[in-house]
């Protein structure tokens, strides 16, 4: 199910060098601490290096200063997180799916389907849609009309695209995701919310991620757009007309609200919420959830909430915190006083 | 795909006054900033009227106000916004289902399906559901037993209703959407929880418009209510015995605990938590990511959490936070102090 | 639809001592408030006691020390909730599944399927998965290569297993909740994220319950693990290599990040988030939409956040906040002041 591997067709692979016996046979991936002597591990985290001595490893991916002195078996790189990285995917045991149409999909007349495509049992393709050589469309997906999935894109069972969705090349959309669901557009007439219909669409990038049960809003006129190499992790909500820059990547339940505009090379932690209508400039990193109420135009680390405590001091705290305002005042008028009877013992002190 | 009107025939739409060429084609919609000759753009925030000079659009729809000195074609109406609003469903390119039932569906013998209902690929319906005229399910709903779903409701691909849940009339329901889920009831048993059927049911009003994977949990004895007008966002978690009023509107990620109760023509923004069994008033604006741990009792707008700052700011900021109640302490000692002295240097200065 | 009982029944399948009639017929449950002379009623929590005279219930569910001086008809049990816990699935209108498979789902031809377990439609079994007996798998359900689903399972409609999930006895899994999907790992490589395949599986154990459109992700190398008799509620997301103790209970919107490990019998209110690598130790509560930004090692309760207030005090407050550090360094000084007047006062005096 997973590879068998030679120690010396790794090094290979990676362009590392073999430090032991390269015909040793490898068959998984472990950490230092679970590894058994057919599996390879990976020392990437200092502060794991503890663990390297008493790994049972068949062979370890090593920086070459932290080969120095192991016993075991090793293949030295320059950076062995990214080397794990790569050689992961040989020992993924996830099924591969052969091209074609399984029988029970349901493809319009009019639709694309490239004969190096994949497609699902209860997959359903609608009139219009494009979807490139290489390209899983898992079963229980749904493709609206219209949309395009680029080659070598991969959807997990039961992805749904609205209609009007186009999508780069090498795209990994989880189960649950949705892309082009109509945003929450309403104009409120005398306290009627009147339905705007969301008559744009769906731009996702190249090389593109979305989580489990993430929804990418459609835009309301024009696209939401989504840039090259963005990472979305699981239960993100994405608003109408929100753009984000390549290589942007977001962890869980982050909010994105509607027409707020993030810039490349972010980082957002999870349970971040940004309100509507903001722009956030490259390079920013967002710790977790935290709330941001305005644009940043520098790029760093922001952050806001409290730092958790136990429940009774906690209560302590917030009920002071409501009484903020008041101690401030309170501590002026005390400097006052102070600075009133020291400049006044002064006086007497010199006089 | 789309419509192509002239400017005139949308005029007589919206009961609009025509300024300009009422044979002008207008072919769809898009922003002062995008819109080119053949469409139809809105000016509704005065922060856009900087763009209204030197657009491309076709014509705009204007207030009387902003449209003197105009010297392009304009639609002039009372409320821009709504009159945009009406309008783009006119030019909403979402495809439109033929009545009728898909041959791979699975309706059970005794549901009742209108003949000018549209139920898509891999639906099922299931015993004793009731699906009145215009209703549109999509492809790989699933619609449990005894459901009720009521004239012109649209349900995108994938929504998921479990038995017994009751829906009105022009309801909208997103992609992945659950209704009727089993809430989170268990009695503990000496550490162990022991679950409570859900024997309740979902009643959804008319005119509701439910986001993509928003979860509504059944009721655990009686029904989870939501009423007319209700708008609900993506992501959203309504849990057992929930009650929302008329016309309320949640935006995405919002999570009410069970058996609160929320007022009609309240507003809570992205990220909005509520403890269980507390109760909203009527009219509340609560603002994004607020936590609310109590009734509401006032119409108003309520906030908590604390403002974003660059992490190492907000890293002194939350560590003082947990000092505060000795702060307070400490100021309240010094004003102790503080007055004993000035009164002891005015008792002084007396004598 | 529901059971039709005699109360004397009920008594023997609870065990409980008959206050009454033990002829009287019960056809359902319902609240104090909203019991009718069929339905049977509880009294559980003492701010409910006041509705207890007035309730029309044919018969109530009681404490011995609550039923003295009651009127009514009555079942006399130790803990009247967890009676009701257990009398409540008598009057589930959710309906059975009959066992077998439906001629719509695809089931491939090395997965084994138990005789006595129920297969919806369109469902989709994928190469050597194995249902145990007693089993129910929803219409639209999606079990990948090699899931395991112990017996006694109940999967709603619209539940996906992606490949290698191992699932113990007796486990409810609510509809859109997706296990196994491919947790957040990248390696950053010069700015560029480079995936990293996720080659562990999910183990979930005995008795478990997992919520509508929850998440729980698959382990990078080893197993993300759920001990048994833990309940998730609904949109949790569980990252990549978590581990969660037996009967720890979790509300909705929670979030846990990577390889975060928590004990047993821990409850997390709803919104709650913990950052990655931490650990919580046994019998842990967390107040609503906490962050844990570290770990915990004493039982007990903990909280983050602040308090709700008016929006208007509330931007006092968060202004305040910003100035805290300020505050604090200012009130040592004032301190140093007074304690130097104060000193020379008493000095002086002491002359």
């Amino acid at each position: 199910m997973t590879a068998t591997m030679k120690l010396g067709q790794l090094a290979e692979f990676l362009g590392a060098t073999v430090s032991g016996d390269p015909e040793k046979i490898i068959t998984g991936l472990a950490t230092l601490q679970e590894a058994g002597p057919a599996q390879l591990s990976f020392l990437a985290n200092p502060q794991y290096r503890k663990f390297l001595p008493d790994s049972h490893a068949g062979a370890v991916l090593l920086k070459a200063a932290d080969a120095e002195g192991f016993q075991g078996d090793a293949l030295i790189v320059p950076d062995p997180y990214l080397a794990y990285a790569r050689i992961s995917h040989l020992f993924d045991p996830k099924p591969r799916a052969s091209a074609g149409v399984h029988p029970s999909a349901v493809i319009a007349a009019d639709a694309q389907v490239d004969a190096a495509a994949s497609v699902g049992p209860f997959a359903v393709v609608e009139s219009g849609a494009r979807i490139a050589a290489g390209v899983t469309i898992g079963a229980h997906c749904f493709i609206g009309a219209r949309c395009e999935i680029g080659e070598g894109g991969w959807l997990a069972p039961r992805v749904t695209l609205y209609h009007d969705v186009r999508i780069g090349k090498r795209v990994v959309i989880q189960s649950g995701a949705v892309l082009g669901g109509e945003g929450f557009g309403f104009a409120n007439e005398k306290g009627v919310w009147q339905k705007i219909a969301q008559i744009g669409g769906v731009s996702i990038g190249d090389d593109v991620e979305i989580g489990v049960n993430t929804a990418v809003d459609r835009g309301a006129l024009a696209d939401t757009v989504i840039g090259n190499g963005v990472k979305l992790d699981n239960q993100i909500q994405i608003a109408h007309n929100v753009q984000i820059g390549d290589n942007t990547a977001m962890a869980a339940c982050v909010g994105i609200s509607g027409s707020s505009k993030i810039g490349k090379n972010c980082m957002l932690a999870g349970g971040v919420g940004l309100v509507g209508h903001i722009e956030i400039c490259d390079g920013v990193f967002i710790t977790g959830m935290t709330m941001v109420t305005h644009s940043i135009t520098e790029p760093g680390a922001y952050s806001s909430g409290t730092a958790m405590q136990p429940a009774a001091e906690w209560r302590k705290s917030a009920a002071r915190l409501r009484q903020l305002d008041d101690m401030a005042r309170r501590l002026k008028q005390v400097e006052k006083h102070v600075e009133a009877v020291t400049q006044g013992g002064k006086a007497s002190s010199d006089g």
